[in-house]
């Protein structure tokens, strides 16, 4: 029987960063990560496929980042996992005896049982697959009217970099706008606008009843009646954990179908982890369990997996998932984070809300200047800085970060009122209108 | 005699901060303005006046700003005070009564009195006069071979930004390296390498001399022997507070000539108030004084009287001045935070450092991605960060706001490598190579 230290049961970004952080603070263990992919994509570029980067290959992780760091990889299925033994079977026919395990099977696209004419042709799901994703990127070439079920990130990120191509697109999401899991209406509304902007077509409002065709596809009906021509149909209509091993193995899953894990990602079973899209998240505030997936969360669940397989060495400064999303449509740039407003008030949190509209330079009439908005999300109470929502250009990502170090830090309207930051004509706003604390500012009057 | 609650004298950065925040939290308090300049720039932009903005009116603060918050303004120069009566005499022969007084009166260019050849033609300082710039703006155009002395930020910027009109340009600089003062060498020279890149010449490790010339100036003299022709010399040779007013008043400077105040920016005479280029400012760690200038700064310290002016209200979280500084060289960004290694090693302090090097979008052949570097400076005893530097693309701004957070919420390596954050391909380096967190890491190695 095969034998290692830590044995890692998937090789996406979860899998990958517990092997390379477990390797770095534990380097007299071995590492084995399986998993059942050759080669394996970056996850949140897979959107740009489509239109940017147009071939799967330019987005392969190299495997040379796991020998670099020392971390053993196997082409092989794990079929089963004995938690008792501490051994897992393969599809190859091979065991593995380990100490340690971490599930790191991440998830996949959820498609609905009720909906009619998924198998047909030209009806695709995002899937982290080299294959079926090239298969999908070579077919979509000759399809024009495309339709995307779903406005969430993938379905937006898809649209948006599809619409490079000249595709007739539409996009239908059941809710009032897209992306409204994560943002408020004048965030969200904004999305749409760049995306309308672009070209996109956005049926908000409604869902999707069928999808029609004989053996290709044809076209959706929406549950207004409306039939809407196709090519081809991309359902983004979310992931689901991939967690059959866990729940055959015994291992508890929540409410939700996430494998059960406390704060250190251990879950019910003694010595073995989960990691990433399969994992249960918390929600920061509440406590409650959450069905955000991001590749930025794996990673910090995966750290913390690699810090503490041996012991509780690196302790948590900060319990729960905030969510830190970012995105870009057209040429702007959307971050959120933490609890939106809809969000924190179907909490029953009781909220006021700042904002800023300014410019991310100074004078605004500088060369690449974009418009920038800051929302800050506050605890009336305490004044704490429970979420928040950014619109701007291309430093979006770090600037929601900002807003997401704010919220991990406990920081209120106030001590951001007193913090110092730094500016500069070509990269930020004018120190007189920073928009973090313009928002700050805006709010505390609420506050009062 | 003429009356206010809330006399500022200075109509820059922190004057009008201190004005529009204090009327915001006292608006039952009249506020008066007096400045000498009829019109303000906005002063982190005017080296871009040169090749990218071309008009010092497209710099211009509009006065609206203070209309629109209540904030009177009086065109006029304050030439004394009287503390102990609360009054100030004018140029115009005005007195006017005060309850509070706030001295923003900035800083000017430093120029060495054993420097010959400064009065020539063609030898300029940067002010922040509207009138003196544009004549230099002016002249400058008829220039073509033009010699800057001192390769601090202005320095720097002022030369990038006159190599997009292609003129023959030289920074002298006495330190081994431009950009000293805040980066550390590797920081320093990547900063030389883009100037030399864009075809800019640098000398460093040698000092001036002489400005050389009869009416005009024709060239300048090296400490080494050599001289440098030039059809200008622009001065950028550092600022000094302007502190006339407070001195001749019996206000207290510091050793290095700045006006005395406590972490709410109270001066040694009651109910007097200094705030930006001419009050002092305290390093955060070893509360020495130090000499950093930046609107930032005085932005901050303006929202801090602002928000004080009547009783301590708003207790600040965090003492001293990190300095966060920002700037742009080319398509380069480059921003530190804090202590340099250079810096906290004169201090005394055991650090240990971190860095990493990486690309600020995943995959790095995304169009727009830029090379992103970031450097840890942490506490070896505690873990604590006490200052960073990054050199990278668009989001360098707000990248090292996101490090100079670490500093004022005092986390460790420990809470950075258990920090959450949010990353997105078109936005940000991959979550798996997140460079702050990379960086922590390393230095985490070398801590233990």
């Amino acid at each position: 029987m095969e034998k290692t230290d830590v044995l890692i049961i998937g090789g996406g970004a979860a899998g990958i960063f517990t092997g390379r952080t477990g390797k770095l603070n534990y380097p007299e263990k071995d590492f084995l990560i399986i998993r059942l992919e050759k080669q394996i994509l970056i996850p949140c570029a897979i959107p740009y496929l489509f239109g940017t980067l147009g071939s799967v290959e330019k987005d392969v992780i190299p495997d040379s980042l796991l020998e670099k760091a020392g971390v053993r990889l196997k082409i092989d299925e794990v079929i089963s996992i004995d938690k008792e033994k501490k051994v897992c079977k393969t599809a190859n026919g091979d065991e593995i005896q380990f100490e340690k395990l971490v599930l790191a099977t991440g998830s996949f696209p959820a498609v609905p049982k009720w909906l009619k004419g998924t198998n047909l042709e030209n009806v695709f799901t995002v899937v982290k697959d080299k294959e079926k994703l090239s298969q999908m990127l070579q077919k979509l070439k000759d399809c024009e009217k495309i339709v995307i079920v779903g406005g969430g990130f993938i379905g937006v990120e898809v649209a948006d970099d599809l619409s490079k191509l000249k595709k007739d697109i539409t996009i239908v999401e059941i809710l009032p706008h897209v992306l409204m899991l994560v943002f408020d209406e004048e965030v969200a509304e904004k999305a749409e606008e760049v995306l309308k902007s672009n070209g996109i077509k956005v049926k908000t409002g409604v869902g999707i009843k069928e999808i029609l065709g004989k053996e290709k596809v044809e076209g959706v009906l929406l549950q207004n009646g409306e039939k809407v021509e196709a090519d081809a149909v991309i359902l983004a209509m979310g992931y689901k954990p991939n967690t059959r091993l866990a729940e055959e193995a015994g291992i508890e899953l929540n409410e939700f179908g996430f494998i059960k894990v406390d704060e250190y990602m251990r879950t019910s079973a003694p010595d073995v982890y989960a990691v990433g899209d399969c994992a249960e998240k918390k929600n920061f505030l509440t406590g409650k369990p959450t069905k955000v997936m991001l590749a930025s969360i794996a990673c910090a669940e995966a750290r913390i997996v690699g810090m503490n397989l041996y012991g509780l060495n690196t302790i948590k400064s900060f319990n729960g998932t905030i969510g830190i999303f970012s995105t870009k449509i057209g040429n702007t740039g959307f971050g959120a984070a933490g609890l939106s407003e809809n969000a924190a008030k179907k909490e029953g949190i009781d909220v006021v809300t700042g904002s800023f509209k300014g410019v991310d330079r100074h004078p605004g009439c500088l060369p690449g200047a974009h418009e920038q908005f800051v929302k800050l999300i506050v605890c009336k109470d305490s004044g704490l800085i429970i979420g928040g929502e950014v619109i701007g250009g291309e430093s979006t990502g770090e600037l929601i970060n900002l807003i997401g170090f704010a919220i991990q830090n406990r920081m209120t309207v106030r001590s951001i009122l007193t913090s110092q930051i730094g500016t500069h004509p070509l990269l930020t706003s004018a120190p007189t209108v920073y928009p973090i604390i313009k928002a700050a500012e805006d709010a505390l009057k609420k506050c009062r």
